[in-house]
């Protein structure tokens, strides 16, 4: 696909629709499955190994290694570059929802339309996976990355730690908002900033840094990546009202019945959906400046708002 | 203290009986507990960070971070390199207390004299508390390690990510082993090497990297740690079978109750105890050629088999 220099910034953020996402996903997302599928060994203890495997490999939809991976390449950096820092925050994320979905937290059976970590290996397995996840992630970043600057390597380092601390004092909020009907804007915002958004975030930069970013780069990547990741806390409530539990792969409504907050909850479905598609929408103009190398991360960010799970 | 160049290596190791261990360690565990103080901040979310300070500052010998910052002025480098790391393994070493005192694995109330963290916040807190140090551990050697090369820290990045690593495989072959009375010497030496040694070699060798390690250096100080850490094992097995629970600050005895494998179960007390003896003889071997230098790391080998707790 080839755009005219001449093309005005509306043009080019209108332009982003007609990128081919589905098939750049279909290309990606098994990318990233052999990846992952490699990263991890079988090997002795095998209940552990097999525990970790289990739920890194149990689909989903990769999104955090896809944005790693086209942050990178935004600015020039290789597929190669980004992917062991992109596994290692699907490491991250994976480990977020064995933990979140132990009895002792949100208690679920059911995680990408298959039983939860601890319904197979158990709760002391579980928090094992969980454990060894992270740790892991972390000696796979350094012992794998090639052709990258070590300077780089070691501030991906450091934002990968922020992000998964921020994980973890966001579900502290959440748990401690549960059943409180009478939750504010402010702690909403705080649970989807440090829960959701902030694994996204590092996605996109530690990608952007991957390939090279300065700081007028990480400033637009980081407007860009705040703004999808709340957006994408909106859709996932919204969906998770709208959407049946077999389109999601987990409990649907499971919000509504805990007294969760949610921004449906506190906006209404409608209002809700129109604040997500803005939010769309500043995200792309943050980066409608790098032209054409702009249109895959252009594109995700449209889908979020789409989907359907 | 000066030491004249003319005397024999088996004169050198004998002398390190004569360094002032008490002295060394009043002054050197203090300043680690004002460094762990101040690395994790009194802020919102009260719960988290409360319970991640519980744990942190609940005592202990501090050995991991004592060695670290040993090993790391024995190859010329300072307090100030190392400290950030030695706060570091201390924070792994909390987080691993916290989820193995967990009702879903060893299921402890009592840790240093006080309840486990679960106890007093809660197994979903108390996971998260663990969550939380293992990943700001990395954050924070990333972004507190100062005059050091960035490829040491990035190589002292993977060593931590490793051992962490071994930790869980360590806890899950524990867990696995338990109520098998005929537990292989085999089995209980990866129990131990992954659960106990690899995270006090970590110590040893993140310090020295920290301080410029050559290649010859991190051999002696892997020797020097690989026979500590074993033996520091076989003394944990003896003083639960020997010392009190008042004494330990743990329940005593708990490990013959469980039918869990231990070195005196295998070879009787007064083996055992020759043999961690042995141990610490070759580890202060290793490192006999640093003259002077060596003496806290062989005092505190000396230690480890004279302690009480």
């Amino acid at each position: 696909m080839v755009m005219s220099s001449e093309k005005t910034s509306s043009q080019r953020v209108a332009s982003a629709a007609s990128f081919d996402l589905k098939a750049y996903l279909a290309e990606r997302q098994p990318m990233v499955e052999s990846f992952l599928d490699l990263s991890l060994p079988h090997q002795y203890p095998e209940t552990i190994y097999g525990s970790m495997r289990y739920s890194l490999l149990a689909g989903g939809k990769r999104l955090r290694p896809i944005l790693c991976i086209a942050a990178c390449e935004l600015l020039g950096g290789s597929i190669a570059n980004a992917m062991p820092t992109a596994c290692a925050l699907e490491m991250f994320h994976t480990m977020s929802l064995i933990h979140d979905d132990l009895p002792a937290m949100d208690n679920d059976d059911v995680r990408r339309g298959k039983p939860t970590n601890h319904k197979v290996y158990g709760d002391a397995i579980a928090i094992l996976a969980g454990d060894g996840l992270l740790a892991y992630a972390f000696e796979y970043v350094v012992s794998k990355t090639q052709d990258v600057a070590i300077d780089r390597i070691l501030e991906v380092i450091r934002i990968l730690g922020r992000a998964m601390g921020d994980l973890v004092l966001g579900q502290v909020v959440d748990l401690e908002s549960e059943g409180n009907p009478d939750i504010s804007m402010e702690t909403l915002t705080y649970i989807h900033n440090h829960k959701t958004s902030a694994l996204l975030e590092a996605s996109v930069l530690s990608g952007g840094i991957l390939g090279g970013a300065s700081e007028g780069d990480r400033a637009r990547l980081l407007t860009y990546s705040k703004n999808i990741g709340l957006a994408f806390q909106i859709i996932d409530d919204i969906l998770d009202i709208t959407a049946t539990s077999e389109e999601l792969g987990k409990s649907a409504g499971k919000d509504l019945t805990s007294e969760k907050a949610t921004y449906p909850k506190l906006w209404g479905i409608e209002e809700s959906r129109r604040q997500a598609n803005e939010l769309v929408s500043e995200a792309k103009a943050a980066i409608v400046s790098y032209g054409d190398r702009a249109l895959p991360l252009m594109a995700i960010a449209d889908y979020i708002t789409a989907r359907k799970n």
